[in-house]
């Protein structure tokens, strides 16, 4: 077998053999394959596509180049959950102490920022003193003890996805379904959980570009959820506009402890229900959609979800008095409001635009080795359907420079579009 | 300008600007963009393919990377010569003396055998002390004092191309129509010629397949030539059986030195003949092919083609007496007959089949570090047409190792095929 004969293969849009996908994630993990031949090939599946058969084998090639972890010896059926990505997502953070706070055991592994998307494990090191980094040994101590534990993928878990993650954003492979699709299932497989609830997110603030391409892509992680025996269910959201009042590390965090305290954005809500819901009827705890949000808003009105989140942060070595006064937060040096030019109704708030303004600012990378600012950020005023008077401020820009400031307000200005009539669409379009 | 939206344009199988192909090879020629991200470039251009403009910018950016070689100071019409690859094309050996016997100057760069074609520097080098690498005023020296010289690519003629080409030849995309026309063009304009003449190739030991796409990408290279005001012919020929008699390094000297004394196989007589009219004709010193071969007939015959062929091997510092007598080159230690299992005519001998025995035989090269060994090679008794009886001997290998040598043999074997009937291709198909 010679890695040039299975690139060629695939340029030509042949189906490869399990034996062919399995020698080329052997030899590209152990570095026996360059980086170059890595990327020929990337681009080839994204341009020609992948037979099912083919998505699974990569998947599970990918789980087998790591080690899996297992909870066997932990009471209760573990459930992960995973985003696609999104601007603004922050709904693992108020998800998952929401569900532990139920006796629903939860070991997370969550990801960095990458492109426009944010990620949960930048968010909580701007808590400080959180540590992302433990051992998988204390990670699952800490689920026995206090029944949570949100930590970074380690490094030995699914190897090989890792590699190809991090290349296919240097190569403008980021939206292929059958990588995005064998990249999520292989990471939550080697995770270990048995179920898995997906946040499938669609629109300008994600890598799908419509609700038909992300049922299309939940529905083969679906797929290669049964054939891997673990149950799946995908939450379908609207990634149009970015989710919540901010984006950026600390300020979502912020936004985090809001929600726990029972002030939640609408959308948020709704997202974060659907998830919450989805992961306590798969636990087999609840069988009744209703009692699920009983449940939920009970545990939030009662200060036990919230209090989960503190135990977890001190758990993890995190300074709790942030979460208990969140005002210690340090402030970017600038604040700067976005006004509005005209009256009328938000009609878009492109997410897309949103997020690049966003990385450029500093809260995300555009290289894997790019350094963020936990402080920077944008916290909206205005959001889709609301109405706007001329002079209203739309958002504030939180900027650590005067240029990049000034540039990020100006394609702020430009990621919203007014128009005449009241619009708005639902975020969580359809559970499947 | 980022390389990221560069990738993904043509990933969406869209037309690049102008200033996205020059930011590419600019960039790309002074490492700021990775072997990885060309790569995908590259493979997205193979499967998306380009149109006549992004060719032509394509081309022209590569001719910029680098020197620009100018012959205005020397006197006569510099037409260059160029190969598409065959598996033992030794036509430019034989030609180029030929011509500039008869006062036409040659001037000619060529390369280095890469996958299963052979390359003239590396034939050149089998004789003792023959210098390739000389530098651009010698050549011009030699050029204008005895009307000759060939030597390998300098460093500086289009190293954009010497970037690609090789990150081509590791990522399974030789075969590439545009590719491979910017390829060949910008090295030729770079290299200063008025006109140019090209060989094209096509069948198992060439990287066209057929005759279809070797004229399209003749009228491509044609296309290239005229916008960039350099007269074009291109012969087309048939490689689907390796051409002459044999194929390896001294071997193939050998039977230039023989072609040069009149025993010329048909095959590389029609090539040869072919070639030597049209840069006759290109050169403004001839108009009429009969002519022209009576000419060619003529400079063989009276020995001052051959002459020719000794005083360019002086001027490069080669040793003549191997020309003067051919013996002299070190024969390989093991020479096996590949004998005929039946009788019947030959239908096919695979040059592809041929060419990549040969690799592993040692004539050429898988990686562009590999050693290659001059001695190594194939000198065949039966080609197509060939009437062949049991026990015939079909050719012979030349090795250094019993192993590679038997696996050679068996290769071979499978490379011919017998058929009942006489069978016959013409191995130049057109000229245009």
């Amino acid at each position: 077998m010679d890695i040039i004969d299975i690139i060629e293969k695939k340029k030509n849009g042949e189906e490869l053999s399990k034996e062919e996908i399995k020698y080329f994630i052997d030899k590209y993990t152990n570095d026996e394959i360059t980086d170059y031949q890595a990327a020929a090939l990337i681009m080839a599946i994204c341009i020609q596509g992948m037979t099912k058969e083919e998505i699974l084998e990569l998947t599970m090639c990918m789980v087998d180049s790591g080690e899996k972890i297992d909870f066997s010896d932990i009471e209760g059926k573990i459930i992960d959950k995973h985003s696609t990505g999104g601007v603004g997502d922050k709904v693992t953070l108020i998800a998952m102490p929401i569900v532990a706070s139920l006796g629903i055991p939860v070991a997370k592994m969550s990801g960095r920022g990458l492109g426009i998307t944010g990620g949960t494990i930048d968010k909580l090191e701007s808590i400080p003193g959180y540590n992302v980094n433990i051992d998988v040994d204390t990670f699952k101590k800490n689920v026995k003890d206090i029944g949570i534990s949100l930590i970074g993928q380690t490094d030995n878990l699914a190897p090989a996805d890792k590699k190809i993650y991090a290349l296919r954003d240097a190569i403008g492979c980021t939206n292929s379904l059958p990588l995005i699709a064998s990249s999520v299932m292989s990471k939550k497989i080697a995770a270990g959980a048995e179920g898995i609830v997906l946040e499938v997110t669609y629109g300008s603030g994600s890598f799908m570009p419509n609700k038909t391409r992300a049922e299309e892509i939940a529905r083969m992680m679906m797929m290669i959820g049964k054939m891997a025996k673990k149950e799946v269910k995908c939450v379908i959201t609207n990634m149009n506009e970015p989710l919540g009042k901010c984006v950026g590390n600390s300020l979502e965090i912020i936004e985090v402890i809001n929600a726990l305290d029972g002030k939640i954005q609408a959308d948020v809500y709704d997202v974060v229900f659907e998830v919450c819901t989805q992961i306590m009827i798969m636990s087999g705890k609840y069988s009744d959609e209703i009692k699920c949000r009983k449940a939920i808003k009970e545990k939030i009105k009662n200060g036990e979800a919230k209090k989960k989140f503190i135990e977890l942060v001190r758990t993890q070595g995190g300074d709790v008095s942030y979460i208990e006064n969140p005002d210690k937060f340090e402030k970017a040096p600038i604040i700067a409001p976005v006004v509005a030019d005209k009256a009328g109704y938000v009609e878009k708030l492109n997410a897309g635009k949103v997020g690049k303004a966003g990385v450029k600012l500093g809260i995300g990378r555009m290289k894997k080795e790019d350094p963020i600012d936990h402080r920077v950020g944008i916290v909206f005023e205005k959001k889709v359907g609301d109405k706007v008077k001329k002079g209203d401020i739309l958002c504030y820009v939180h900027g650590n420079n005067p240029e990049k400031t000034t540039e990020c307000v100006q394609e702020i200005i430009a990621a919203y579009k007014m128009g005449s009539k009241r619009k708005e669409e639902k975020v969580v379009s359809k559970v499947i």
